[in-house]
């Protein structure tokens, strides 16, 4: 697929920005001594007793010695590069009885953040934003999954939740999780993005960083159990079309979902990245609308109520529809269509000199696989195929990967991306085109460019 | 695949364990009034302005006065269960201007857990181990991602840290950390597995939990850069066929690895799940060692050093190595054959009840993926095939399911996993023929069978 460069040759390019030891201070940082092999256990274990004492001693001396003389390297830098670390010298932190881990002190810049343009009086009806440009792979760490609330984050004890099935059905039926769990599941790996990502980019401000601009985006694997399944236990009365979804917390968010989706690929899912839900995503139950936009997936699930129409909610109305040009608003468009973004380089970042530098970024589509991402270096003049990471899947991030040869001067990049159903991303004219540009203008998936400068300051460049 | 009973007849069958509504009890919980479809977003604005105040002051008195009534259910329980909570009725927590989101509070049971039958006088040189049961997918979350150190848990300054590449190169190498990030990097889904992972079953003492049988097994996306890539930047001379991989940590961790799989698909790690690798599991930076023993793959990587043997280190010799009949210890055994394990139901949990239960677990291979999964219910008389959850992925977990009507009666479960080259996961039995039993044995992939009593109570039934 790739028309790029060999990895090997691109990478062996790269060695500009590497300081080599001359053999003697390399030698100076074998710390092992090799051990004579043993054959047996016992006759092992008394060898490496004497090698194990003797190796300690010899470490610290040579540690020391080496170091105190300033024999490791003419210039102050590399003797420093090689000096043996204080963390070699001493025992760590040992395991405490019963953990959950955390990131190291050193990535404490690496959160969720609320937006910078965009300031909200109070934040119970608020937003927080993926670090994109930190994220590896195509996994979103729980604690980074982004958040949208109406009414704050609801604290559910899941031994008191019920799920209410009722309306159009033969049957009402209430679980409780210890029911919905004993339930056969499913895990599948999806994008969620809110329906506003991006709507920054259509209002006079410019913000500055890729989690400010795309940032109400993540990706996990979801665990739970097909509406499906519930709904024919409940069984559903003929004319049934509209499935309402309502969350238990206070805002009570709800929206009405065509039955063909939620017969389809609906989930309720009680689990992400290999863990129950996290409060702020919905514990302990959401609903999961995959490929569509973020809010049909009601968190902290409450009741799911069958109809033969929808419910024109206020999330139906006054919010989550999109102005037309002729002066009507676009009702029920809750599928996220074909995108993708470059992560880094992104703004605010700087690129470290001419040469080369990996452009690497996501692309999704509600629709269906990523089929194609292009990249442009200058401004859309001309494209080249980007790498694809495998796996690719179905309505979930894919990663792509171009090599770049920057010159130096300045660029102007950004990607396309191409859907198994030949859906091309748009450009921002494009969009305008066929919708209105007024207010909270949502579902804005235009191709969007970062410029780079002579200094290597990337900035969001959209128009 | 699946010659399992169509998932929808299964799942009609599991109604038993639900409850439902009245008619008129489920209409009491229809709490939304349905809005007036308005064309503009002024218009709508303006109507949903009194409409939303109606509907909160609605709200409010039908939950109260329906509960003061007791009009919700004839039974208390049904009452219980049908009434509004106390979290749909206030704000939620607010979101924090910067954060790092952390699991309910309703799941402090899920941790890492050092063993319950070895246990060490310190803990530096320990391991902690992953909770298997409540794992969702295929992801291990980092905070739960299984520990094994020898000197503790380095905290390792990435600015400081340098990874040195020497031995027999044309140009020995160093590396900052920001020096290898600029690297193109490549992000794989791959088990992490320690050699040790079961060795509680040759030991007299039974652990309760698929935690304590299992947990020193992990499953992530890890996202680095090739070996391959610096190695040929260094340039390799002629001779070289070993490796050595050095940690920064006080132990000096270091293992020798041929050179055919380095070259292959070894990787230098600075990313798992999503994020930068947590302390514990080697940050910053570590070896990836695909679908060898987890102790190969060194973390808090310092040195990598090119030889034309190995080292045969006290890793080497004295531990990491397995007894033979013939009295002799075999060395460099570091590839984790196929295995599985069933981890619901499994030790320390209880089936409730007789009817229909989903069997899952996952399987795995260091030799590539997995081709099939057998389950028995019966102590291996018969064998059932399992479903296989996509993505199946080269030396990956991969997620088993089996549709069990469990009749009531004591009952012995267990799984058996074929890989793609066609080697079956042997019993224990079929392990002794070749192996010794004797010491701290490493590399148990047996057959692993959990047993459940008439009461549904699930218990190790290793022999």
């Amino acid at each position: 697929m790739s028309r790029q460069p060999p990895i090997r040759d691109y990478v062996k390019n790269m060695s500009d920005v590497l300081a080599g030891p001359t053999r003697d201070e390399a030698r100076a940082l074998s710390r092992h001594k090799p051990y004579k092999r043993e054959e047996t256990l016992k006759e092992d274990l008394t060898a490496l007793g004497t090698k194990r004492r003797q190796f300690l001693t010899g470490v610290a001396a040579a540690a020391g010695g080496a170091l105190a003389a300033g024999a490791l390297g003419a210039s102050p830098a590399k003797a420093e590069a090689l000096k043996v670390p204080e963390w070699s010298k001493t025992m760590g932190r040992p395991i405490d009885p019963k953990v959950y881990g955390m990131p190291s002190k050193y990535e404490a810049h690496v959160t969720r953040n609320r937006t910078d343009v965009l300031v909200n009086k109070q934040n119970f009806s608020d937003w927080s934003m993926t670090p994109l440009q930190h994220q590896q792979g195509i996994i979103t760490p729980n604690g980074l999954i982004y958040e949208r609330h109406h009414a704050g984050i609801a604290d559910i004890d899941p031994h008191q939740h019920r799920l209410v099935i009722h309306g159009m059905v033969k049957r009402p039926l209430v679980f409780t999780m210890e029911a919905l769990m004993r339930y056969p599941s499913v895990s599948k790996f999806y994008f969620l993005e809110c329906s506003g990502n991006g709507l920054t980019d259509w209002l006079a401000v410019k913000s500055k960083t890729v989690q400010q601009t795309h940032g109400l985006l993540s990706c996990s694997q979801w665990t739970g159990v097909p509406v499906s399944w519930l709904l024919d236990e409940a069984g559903m009365e003929p004319g049934a079309k509209w499935i309402l979804f309502e969350g238990a917390d206070g805002s009570a968010h709800a929206r009405s979902i065509p039955i063909d989706k939620v017969m389809g690929d609906t989930m309720l899912v009680f689990g992400s990245g290999g863990e129950a839900l996290r409060p702020e995503n919905g514990y302990p139950l959401r609903a999961f609308i995959p490929g569509w936009e973020g809010n049909v997936s009601v968190k902290w699930l409450r009741r799911i109520k069958v109809s033969d129409k929808p419910w024109h909610l206020r999330s139906e109305t006054a919010r989550y529809t999109d102005p037309m040009p002729d002066g009507k608003w676009r009702q029920f468009s809750m599928e996220m269509e074909c995108k993708s973004v470059i992560t880094n380089p992104s703004g605010g970042m700087q690129v470290k000199g001419p040469g080369f530098h990996e452009i690497r970024g996501f692309a999704w589509s509600g629709r269906g696989t990523i089929r194609n991402v292009d990249v442009t270096t200058d401004g859309g003049k001309t494209w080249q195929t980007a790498d694809l990471e495998e796996p690719v899947l179905d309505k979930c991030l894919t990663r792509f990967r171009y090599r770049w040869n920057w010159s130096g001067g300045p660029a102007k990049i950004a990607s396309r991306a191409v859907d198994s159903t030949g859906y091309v991303q748009p450009t921002v004219a494009d969009i305008a085109k066929h919708r209105a540009i007024v207010g909270f203008v949502q579902h804005h998936n235009g191709i969007f460019p970062w410029a780079v400068n002579e200094k290597g300051e990337v900035s969001n460049a959209i128009a």
